[in-house]
């Protein structure tokens, strides 16, 4: 919510960012509630609140297994509702179609929707459907912390840096689905994993029942742009080791700038979560793998090591703009 | 929400409705809650919620003044909940941007919305900024009903039916702003009440306290589409006399096929409150007119008088597709 998904914010004018001029000015929190600079915000009643939208040309093309592009639609924005250490529970669904959109492309959507809906356990309550030149999905979804909300404010210096599941196999998927030429085995596994991403759900409810998290966040931008949000919302820095990054184990490769390092870290939509923690948390928790990848550190140092020091500006983005 | 605000419902193959498909297949409703059906959808937890949508050369042309669209976008979600009897309190914005859309245009579009979140008392808690071929803005707002929701699915044969304010300028200014030639002294007023709409908050808040309302929709895809509305879903029929309908007096024609009877009937999106009643509602309530067009009679029967009976294919509707 209130991020741009192809990492680089809208500008609009030069370095005028939008969201901030919103968050800045006509942006509100009201009081026991939590507003604009989260991935979702908390409102008052004690519900967690979120919305996304997927646009075609820009998050998704029309040529895409529309099913896919259904689940996704919702697995995003429920996310955003787990990354706060929530249950998604409701969602709206609005759709803006233009005449070239046809039934079978909507049944597919639907279908994709609802097996959504049943892997994360929400209840689709109304929507909007409307023409539109461009095709897009708008969706909003509202949940309930499972226990306090989990902010992206709370890292504290000496936390360790946890990642869940396997970063990178989403962008890479996203280069297969764009018909760029990638090497590897496992191309339709990638792309299946771009438009079936996880939601971890059950994972998150183990994981605040259990140990304190201080800050969270779903990697939706990829991991060292999500890494940054928590780091200037907690007024932090941070550490990072890229050889323990979780990327396949068959995957990997000799340095930092290969793939599918470049991947994981500056690939984005993978839907794992990233958080901060002072407690040693196991190597797996509800099935899934939970890796400790660094550690919080005094504010305005951002330090990647791989073996040696590896310069930020030379960690590659795996990601491509359309 | 989940109606199609150009009065035509989508009709993607033939007579084949999506929203009907949505709501007869994936859509659900929560245990204490209520789901599609309604302007806005009743979360177990007591809160309504609703989502809609204004697309670029479906809801307003981008030579609007944008602060009018901005003021249009938010009053029309809010009065989903005025609707059901409910304050609205919290939105999520979400706008789909082009390049071409300007800083101008957007300082303006946020000037009209912040107008109307000081005017309905709401408070803005976030949203997501995304690039799109088409401009669009997609709202979603959280209300509290001030006593239980109002339904549509709750009038009762015998009561009355009321409409708040007067209908019909709304429609007439779309013709002006989209430059049809209208004849008229008030040509920039009814511009100014198609983007500048009421959202009957007070109005509603003394209603719901003071009288026993047994159904209520906000006038949006017209009145007599809107009526529709409330009779199929508490299996009614109705009984208008159209002479009685809240036209501006000094533009009153003779006869229910002239100016502005039939913007009054089909032109929509004056977002007045239309209900349903037992009680007699006395002429103005909180500042506001509040007319009895009709009454609540059995199922099927729908009749509009004008002193004598007309019939409904006769009663022209105003309002202008793009």
């Amino acid at each position: 919510m209130m991020v741009d998904k192809r990492k680089k914010p809208l500008s609009l004018s030069g370095e005028f960012r939008w969201i901030d001029r919103i968050r800045n000015t006509i942006g509100g929190t009201p009081e026991g509630g939590i507003g604009i600079g989260d991935d979702a915000a908390v409102i008052p009643e004690g519900l967690l609140w979120t919305t996304d939208a997927m646009v075609e040309g820009v998050h998704f093309l029309s040529s895409w297994p529309m099913d896919g592009v259904g689940y996704k639609s919702l697995a995003s924005s429920a996310s955003d509702i787990v990354a706060m250490g929530g249950k998604p529970l409701y969602a709206l669904l609005t759709v803006g179609l233009p005449l070239s959109f046809s039934d079978v492309m909507y049944e597919a959507f639907l279908a994709g929707f609802e097996k959504a809906m049943g892997d994360f356990g929400i209840v689709l309550l109304g929507g909007d459907t409307v023409r539109s030149g461009t095709l897009f999905f708008s969706l909003t979804v509202l949940g309930r912390p499972f226990e306090k909300p989990v902010l992206r404010s709370g890292a504290q210096v000496g936390d360790s840096i946890y990642v869940t599941g396997t970063l990178g196999e989403s962008a890479l998927g996203l280069e297969v689905l764009l018909g760029k030429e990638i090497h590897g085995e496992k191309k339709e596994e990638w792309a299946r994993r771009h438009l079936y991403p996880p939601c971890r759900v059950s994972l998150m409810q183990v994981l605040v029942s259990s140990y304190h998290l201080t800050a969270a966040i779903d990697c939706s931008d990829g991991f060292v742009a999500d890494l940054d949000h928590i780091a200037d919302e907690s007024g932090v820095g941070y550490e990072v080791h890229i050889e323990r990054m979780p990327v396949p184990e068959r995957e990997r490769g000799n340095s930092p700038f290969e793939l599918p390092w470049s991947y994981a870290l500056g690939g984005g939509e993978d839907y794992e979560i990233i958080f901060t923690s002072p407690e040693k948390i196991p190597p797996v928790v509800a099935g899934v793998s939970v890796t400790c990848v660094g550690k919080i550190v005094e504010r305005e140092r951002q330090l990647f090591w791989y073996g040696e020091r590896v310069e930020r500006e030379n960690i590659r983005r795996g990601y491509t703009h359309f």
